[in-house]
């Protein structure tokens, strides 16, 4: 689903990750999290797609800095990040970067 | 599969769509706009993940906005992009943003 942000400059942060073959509680907890995100000051919007093999790209965007520094020090946030170190995910890269332009089209 | 980016700053293209309904010389087409972004000066990587309900996230580094600009402008991409708006896509959206701090991890 796309998310519907506002005009730029806003921010984004872009997680790729590996699920490794440990389920237990990463549904639920990731859902909690998108809920979780949601209600934090500064949140725009996310994107997320998993394909079959594992690897998963998961946009979420933000109004400054600030909002995403303080997401990233949430409490169940960190929670979830320390399961997801030590069950979760095999490998991941987190990018934070400046939306500076954007293009939408949705057909007819 | 994860890009292997330099230290930050460099550009990242947040390519965002919805797939329709139509197959003909999508893979093909979309194969060939890998390698041929591969080939571009100041390609740095690409990550690419499309869910089975047709929503997609894909994810290309640059060294450079004019690396991006040049791409866009690149004959065979803008080929591409014109069958994308009139054939693969119902929606799409394109996000330019500078990253300006990354974290990798990978277990082990």
């Amino acid at each position: 689903m796309f998310a519907q942000t506002p005009k730029p400059p806003y921010w984004a942060v872009i997680f790729t990750s590996q699920r490794s073959d440990v389920d237990a509680d990463y549904a639920r907890v990731a859902d909690q999290m998108v809920e979780l995100a949601a209600r934090q000051p500064g949140f725009l919007g996310v994107e997320s797609v998993r394909g079959a093999d594992g690897f998963g790209i998961t946009v979420s965007y933000w109004a400054s800095e600030a909002a995403i520094a303080a997401w990233k020090a949430e409490g169940r946030h960190r929670l979830a990040q320390g399961a997801g170190y030590a069950r979760w995910y095999t490998a991941l890269f987190t990018r934070v970067a400046c939306v500076t332009r954007d293009h939408a089209w949705t057909r007819g």
